[in-house]
Parts: C-alpha cells; sequence; structure tokens
C-alpha cells in the first residue's frame, strides 16, 4: 500500500462526512443503520398503485462492461442441462444453467469495502483485511443482510429540461435540490437516493463505450449533502456513480472514497431509471417503497441486486 | 426427447391443473400474472411493524450442493481486484470480485422452464426451445420482471407440533390447511406461500449431505390444492421442493411438472424459513409483504433471488 | 436440426474426402489413427539442433476473442488465495489459481465434433450426441489421447514472398506445395502440417479486430489435397482457419465441414508461428518433432494446446 | 506477512539447496534452465519403439479435488453452442465450450511462486508480487515457455516390490536410488524425474477421499538430493506432492517451499504414471522424451499440462 497522494480538498470533505465509530467500533453497514423499522413502516404508506417498476438491467453477456475495467465481466450464461432426462427415459427432464460474471458487472451495489484509501476502509479498519481468500473480512455485501427502505427519484434529468445530461455535467447539490423540488418531498433520514441522468439511454440504444465515459455523474460536493440528510445509500443511472473523468485533475473516485469508506454509505450503479421516471412523471410522486437487498455473497466488495419500487 | 413413461396418476393430475392459454397463448409468465396492483397495495398494508426479514442463505463455497446434481455448483467466489491503485500510488484502491455459480445452487426461483415432460414446457411450447446458446427462448427467468406480493409462511412444521418435519413427511393440502388455520388468514389469489418444513436446519447445523435427501417436502396432492387457491408462487425450505424420494415409485419430480408445466408456477427452494418463523411466531401474523425479484439473467432456467419479508 | 441447404459443389468434395468406416465403425480419432509408432519414431530423427519452439500465444485477458463469437470468453484468471498461510502464521503460504475461458478461445485444437452438418458427425454419429449435459458422447477431445508426430511448417506467406499474406488471399493446394519446395520435403502419411500466413502478427500488433477477419486461410479446395497426403491434422495462425469471409457465397464453414466431419481431421487455430518460421528460416529445415496434445477434457469439443515444436 | 516459524531443520535445508542469484537476479524460470539444446537432443535419442503414454488425468468433474483446498475446484465443463446454425438453418453447424476450474485441480505444474515463505519467493522477490490482478508478476507459469527434456521413471513402489506404497510412507533419497538401479540410468542435469508412488490407484479406484491423505510422497530429505544431481522438475502421482501429513509435527509443506522457493524447481502433481509404468517395466526401459509444456496463463502459479512420455 502506497501512502496517500489525495490532495486537501479531498481530505478536508472527508473530514467532514466521516462516520467512523458513528454506530461503534465493531460496526459493518454505516449508514443501512439509518434504515429503522419506522423508516419501513413509513416507506410502505408510500405503496398507493400497487405499481412495481423493476429497476435492474437485464443480465446478459452484452452488457455494460467493454473490457475497459479488467476482470469486471459481463454475465456468461451456460446451460449444464438441458431437458436431461435424470431419472430414465419419457421422465421429468430438468434444464439447469451456470453463470460466470464480475459481480460489480451490471446492476449493483457496491459494498463499503469496494475502495479504500490511505490504507483504510470504512470505520477504519486497514485495507488488508479483503483477501484472495475469503475476501472482505468485514462490511462484505453479505452484511447488508435486507435494503429495503423509502425510495426517492431525484430525476435531475427532467428538473434541468434534458432527456439526458451531457457527459461533463457533474450533479451537484444544487442540481439534487431542483429534482427535490420537482419531487415534492423532501429527502430525509434512512431515504435510499436514486439519482437519474438519463445516461443509461446510451447503453440501451446499443453504444456500449459511449455509455462508459465521459458520463454524467455525481460531483465530489455531493457527499456532504447525503451526509446532512442522513441518506441510506445512493443509486444512479451510470457506470462510474460520478462524473468521470473527474472534475480535480488527478482526483480519480473521490466521491467512492468519501461515500464508501468516509460515510460508510453503500452506492448503486447501472440503474436503469427511465421506466421509474416515466412512471414518477405520470404520477407526480416521486417517492416510493425501494426493495434492494443485494446477493448475498459472503465477502464480496459488490453484489447485483434486482431493485424493484413499489408505487 | 423420449416418448412419456408418466403414469396415469399424474397425466390425471395434470388435466386438473393445466393453465396452457389461460392469460393468452403468448403468455409467458404464469401464475405471476394473478399479481395485480390491486394485490400488492394490499399486500403492503400488510407491513405494521416495518421488520424485515430476509430469506436467502449467504452464497458461499460451502453452499447446500454436494456434487450430487451434476453441474450444479456451490458459489466460487474470487478477487480480480484487491485494493488496487488502478490510478497510480496513493490514489484510491478498488477491489473487485467475480463469481461463478449454478443458478439453481442455492436459494432460488425456478423458472417455468426449468422442467419439460413429454416434449412440452409451459403453455404448450416445444422442449426444443431450451438451447445451449440463448438458453430458454420463452419463459425465462427474466420475463418475470418483479417478484413481489402478499407472502403467507404456511408453517407446517409448527402447526404440526414439530421441529421439523422427518425426511419421509409429505406436505398435504391437510398440512397447508393446518398451517393456514395457524396463520389466521386464508390463502387468495396472487399469494406468495411459503412452506416451512424445517429441513433447512439440517443444513444449517453442518451436515450438507443428510439435509439433501430424504427430504420432507411437497405432496403430489398439493398442486391442485395451489391450483384452486390460485397462489401466485410457492417456495419452501427445501433442496429438492418436493418429497424426496417421491411418493409414488419411479414417479419423479411430478410436483416440479405439475408447478412449473401444467400450471405455469413458479417454485422457490433453499429459502430459509427459520428467522421468519420465529418472527411470525412472536406476534400472531403470518401474512407480510414479499419481495423476492429473481435476477433478471436472459434466458435462464432459474436465478438466485435474495428474498425479504417485510412484516 | 433443418435439412441441409448445402450446395453440390459441397456435397460433391464431402464424398470424395470422406473417411466414415475407414477405421471401423467405432473409431473416433480419425486421421489420429495415421500416426504411427513408425511414424513418431522418424519423427523423434528429425530432431538435430534440441531447440524447442512454443506455438501457444499466452492465456489472457485481452486475447484474441472480441466478443464476436457469443460465448467464447477470453480467460479470465483470478486468483483464490494469495500467499495464504493454511497452516497457521508464519508458515509455508500457498497461491491458487482459478480461470474461465472458452476451450476454443486461444491456441487450441478443435475436436471432430466441433462442427456438424446435415445433423451429422464424423463417422456418421448423430450431432444429436453433442448434449449440454457431458458434450460429446463420441469423438470428445479426450479421445485424442496423446497428439506427437513429425510437423512440418509449410509457411505459405515467405514461399510467397510476404510478410503475410492478404485478407482475401485462399491458400490453395498449389500455394502448399509452393511451400512445400520452399521446405525440401514432402508430406506424408501422419504429418501435422502447420500452415503459415502469418496473420497472427496483426492479433500481436495490438488489432484484436482485424486479425478475425477479413483473413486469410485454408481454401475449399485443400481438404482434398490433405486427405491425398493422408495428414493426420492441420493448424493455422489464424482466428477461423479457413479464409473468412467464405470463397463461395452462403457456403459458411466449409473447410471445418470437409475435414472434422468428414475426414475426421483435426484442425489446430491461433497457433503462433512466427518464432518457428524465423528458426526454420535460419536453417532451412522445415520438418521437426512436434508435441501437441490438447488438455483432456472430457467430451469437449476443442481444448487449449500448449504446443512445441522440437528442432 | 507473519515473521516466519519455521524451524532450524527447515532452514539448514534452505540453505543448502538454495539457487538464488544462480542464473541471475533476474532468473525467473530457476532450474528449467538446466535443459540446455543438448539435453533436449539427447532426450530425442531416447525415442526407440515411437509409443506414446499420455500422463494427465481426463478433465472432468468428478476430478481429485473434494473440496478440502478452498477454490480449487474440479473443472466445470459447459456447452455454449451445440450444433448451433450461426449462419441459417442448413448451414454447418458449431459447437462451444467453456470451462471453469482450479489451475492446481488436476494434472498440473506448479509455478515457482506457487508457494512462499518468510515473505519471499524463489530469487528472493517479495511475496507480494502475486496480487489479485495480474497474479505473479515473477515466476509466473507462462515464464517457462517450454518443458520437453528426458524423463526418467523412478518408479519406487516397484523398485520396492508394492503395488503402491503405504500412507505413511515419506519416499528418501535411498528409495530414488533404488528406483534408479532398477532403472538402469542414472539421473543427471536436465533430467525431469516422475516419481511413481501409485498413490494415484486409489483416486482411479473411485476413492477421492482416500486419495487426498494420508499420503505417500517425497520427504524432506528429497530436495537436497534433487539439488545435487541438478534436476530440472519433478513430478508425482499424488494430491500432496510430498507426504502428508508431513514427517515433522507442523512443518507444513516444506518440500514445496525448499523445491519452489529455495531451488527454484517446479513441481508437478496428479500425475498418472500407471500406464507409463506397465511400459517401462515391459521394456525395461525408463528414461524417454518427456514433453510436457504447461497452458501458458500469464501470471499463473499454477497450469494443467497434458504430459506425454514418447519411448
Amino acid at each position: 500500500m502506497s501512502s496517500s497522494t489525495l490532495p486537501p480538498v479531498f481530505l478536508e470533505l472527508a473530514r467532514r462526512v466521516n462516520n467512523w465509530g458513528r454506530w461503534g467500533a465493531d460496526d459493518e453497514i454505516g449508514t443501512l443503520n439509518l434504515i429503522t423499522d419506522d423508516v419501513v413502516r413509513a416507506a410502505a404508506a408510500e405503496v398507493r398503485a400497487g405499481r412495481r417498476v423493476p429497476l435492474a438491467l437485464p443480465l446478459r453477456q452484452d452488457g455494460v462492461q467493454t473490457g475497459l475495467i479488467p476482470g469486471r465481466v459481463n454475465p456468461l450464461h451456460t446451460m449444464v442441462q438441458i431437458n436431461q432426462e435424470t431419472f430414465g427415459p419419457g421422465t421429468v427432464a430438468c434444464s439447469d444453467d451456470v453463470v460466470t460474471m464480475g459481480l460489480q458487472a451490471a446492476t449493483h451495489w457496491d459494498a463499503l469495502t469496494h475502495v479504500s484509501h490511505s490504507g483504510r476502509l470504512y470505520n477504519g479498519r486497514p485495507a488488508g483485511t479483503v483477501t484472495a481468500h475469503g475476501g472482505a473480512a468485514f462490511s462484505g455485501i453479505d452484511k447488508a443482510r435486507h435494503v429495503v427502505s423509502r425510495g426517492v427519484l431525484l430525476d435531475v434529468a427532467r428538473a434541468l429540461g434534458r432527456d439526458r445530461l451531457d457527459g461533463g455535467h457533474a450533479v451537484t447539490p444544487e442540481d439534487l435540490e431542483a429534482a427535490e423540488e420537482l419531487a415534492r418531498t423532501r429527502v430525509r433520514a434512512g431515504d435510499i437516493v436514486l439519482v437519474r441522468t438519463g445516461q443509461i439511454q446510451v447503453y440501451l440504444a446499443g453504444d456500449r463505450h459511449g455509455y462508459g465515459h465521459p458520463s454524467p455523474g455525481l460531483s465530489l460536493r455531493t457527499p456532504e449533502w447525503f451526509h446532512a440528510r442522513d441518506v441510506a445509500a445512493v443509486a444512479d443511472d451510470t457506470l462510474t456513480f460520478e462524473i468521470f473523468p473527474p472534475e480535480v485533475d488527478d482526483l480519480w473516485l473521490p466521491v467512492h472514497a468519501l461515500d464508501l469508506v468516509e460515510m460508510g454509505m453503500p452506492q448503486g450503479q447501472n440503474w436503469n431509471l427511465e421506466e421509474l421516471s416515466t412512471a414518477c412523471g405520470e404520477t407526480g410522486r416521486y417517492a416510493f417503497l425501494l426493495s434492494a437487498t443485494p446477493e448475498p455473497f459472503v465477502g464480496a466488495t459488490g453484489s447485483p441486486v434486482a431493485p424493484v419500487a413499489i408505487l
């Protein structure tokens, strides 16, 4: 582990949003602690129409990965049995599947251990507690257990009157507040915020390379806003979550480091928010019950999720 | 494909529960059609405490598979990056994971195409529409899109006064009704029924081989009961779903064939219902909002799911 | 299986090179039968310098596959243990690796079952004997057991005075004979022929897409020449083996079908013949002992190989 | 990396067999340097009959791994295409395969980086040069390029008049010399030695668990003997290579550490030497040309190999 080369602007923000110790020295789930039974009860009360909107991209070999991120492979789905008559000719026949995939390849949650900086993970644990054998000893994605809360769509693209934001657009706290105003609800403690940039339209239109970057995404200034509102988790519709290339030269993935390492707040990427945007636009209601529990891979630093908004 | 050797007892049951054409010749989701917006709205109203209970087993290499079912491998989780300083020394470092697993290896849903009999799949489609390249052309698990409804725990083990049912116990309609009485709610159209046998305790106690079989499970007689109640889906806490070895000599997997092929009703296996049983026992309420959307692998005949009961 | 749409030109060639039944109705290895002990003894006598030239491409994620052939994934190499002190702190530590890869992804042999036509495989077996569970019931790559013989480099590019052949160059029998003349040896029964087009230079220069196609490769007319010479196997330095796009409109992969299905002769692809070409050019000797046994995956229709020429 | 707890007996042996710097500070292949052109030329001259004997186990899901070594999974072979008519109905149809496997799962070579001790790898490099992303920066298995030399079968089981050695039998230098006498050849510089214990018969008879341990294997005292003879590599027919459990309490894998880290000598495991033993017994000749180049996975700490002895 090299010594940190992170600039003062980052270190100052890190100091401001840091949650280490807030839920005890043993805590492994960070801001998910903010989702209380009360929050969930209130979230269930947001269900009006009974409409369900899925937010995951289909899992397929021509997914969003292009080879740019080494090892993060799109799902390779193969059959190990096809109508196999295991118990003899003419009996009931079975089909079975196997998959190989990068856990961060498609619609996913980053675990708090997905990034480290200065040799540290969330809650001050050493980066070295992530190993080849076993993955993350602390704060693996399986520790989340359940991710269900009130979801709020902050439809920044719509709030700014665009189909989708430009590649160079850093989503600022002011943008979030414009979207909040459109949503006519105030983001509050325990909420899961979905930020829509519209960037996933690029992928849906078939341009996998263009989707990746340049990409709009969250600004360096947003973690402090999420921290102030005590948000439980944030997801968006981009590959990189934060604006990419970054706002400050040579300061790569600062939002990842602030959200995951300092605040202990899970991040979601590659969420398809298009159908949800339409649904919310139709009703004018941007809050809903969100169910988005990651697959509980033990020790994983990220995991696929099939989120559903229940409106 | 050999010609069918299935006995008259099966064929008669098949005739009674058959739903082919009920939702049109093009339908690919079967009884999931029964989950209407109204059903979901009512399901949300079942949330009282805001408590969330996860029902998935942790995904790990020492999972429930023992090698008995060829190709159905437990999750192999490996790291492709560990605190990798992609952007240079001292920068934010990333960890990334890859997994290889059988889609039916752990807590999962069977897609309607997981089994065929007599050369046919649900809605009369040819078994040959499942291929090595592309998987299931129809009724792949991705077609489910969202699985959210009212869940009802039918705690058969508790209703019969046992910790867990014996290996040879076929769960009958009468057992289901005993558990329904305990639950003080009537199973109705669109519900997702969770049948607890307690068998998963065997796995949780470390006996992977004993968990598999002999195993209690659903009787040949249950599909007709589920059909009468217009249940949307059924899951239980066993490896084989139905009693195994089967009730009728040489009639293997008849419940699979009746549920999946004839009724078009998804089945869930290896669901951990122990914590849920405790929670329901404490409150006396066995109905809840269930969120259980499978990972949308395109063309897959089954998929992992991380279900959550919201009480 | 659709009925064949193959044209008369193909069917006539098929008739001429057909070897079905030549080594008995039960034979699974085709022309590898031509490698007798005598052939191998003579092959060993070709070793003069003791120099060894490896012919496999390094196995890596940025290999020759580009996603064009669905499912044929480049090797994904991950660590499952890194300096793991399994037996306690301070003991000997172990590292272990896992790979996922298409068996035909890199330098490989096609098994005789890699292609079928008109519903048939080599020796007249039904195409349906290749299944999802178990792969090829007959003529899997593991049946080859050992592939060691005299190798002859037919350096067509050099014989024609080129660095590498153009994308549209179909290597003809006349080209092979020009290279044979350069090699100053006559190709004979049991030989393994390596045909150099130079096309792999495109990949080695970093152009993965350009490597694939348009590609020079073997002409439709070559199987008959290989048949006349009783060659045991043929490999070249292209992705497609034969010229691609093909010589006859809408007649795709005819050489595959003639070599594998009709003659029962294994084909090798993506062999790196550049260093070998240099070595042979230096000594003027183009014959050598070739050791090229495929990894014995049971029932596989192809397999990676790490061939070595011993000069 | 913990500080070493290795005992004086180990450290003294390490000192005696150490080859660090012998082939320069940059060397990555250790004793493979001993295979010169002269050695290979002489090896080719050992070919008399032209008979080829394969030494690899078939690669299959019920291979030698039992789950004991986490992550080292048996080959999972699946089809991604089966008689797929890519170019339209009635055209030539293709089948394609994918595999996931532990590189050390079956018949394989250990790379020099497969183990470390006291924080060091062969030639004094830091253990930390093996990483999740990229594997071994030095001495990956791909650096071997080619492994062809004279092979000598030291048939210890036969020399001691046994079918196979007992589980507790540590093969000593005296045993090796008894087998050398039987072989009527002297092991010399650059040879690859194959040590037969007969233990693989346990696996071949269907007892996978019994094969693993207790297992006969090489004694702690053998590395010095191999060092004195300047052997290029050693392989045997066991899972653990060395006797297991070990000869000295709490001194685990000492032979691995001496061979790989100190001497820089590759080790082979799970080689099937039964057919070779029969062949050598018939002719009374135990020397041959051995061709055993590992699959060149870049940065891998081990790799499958399909070795062939040419007699």
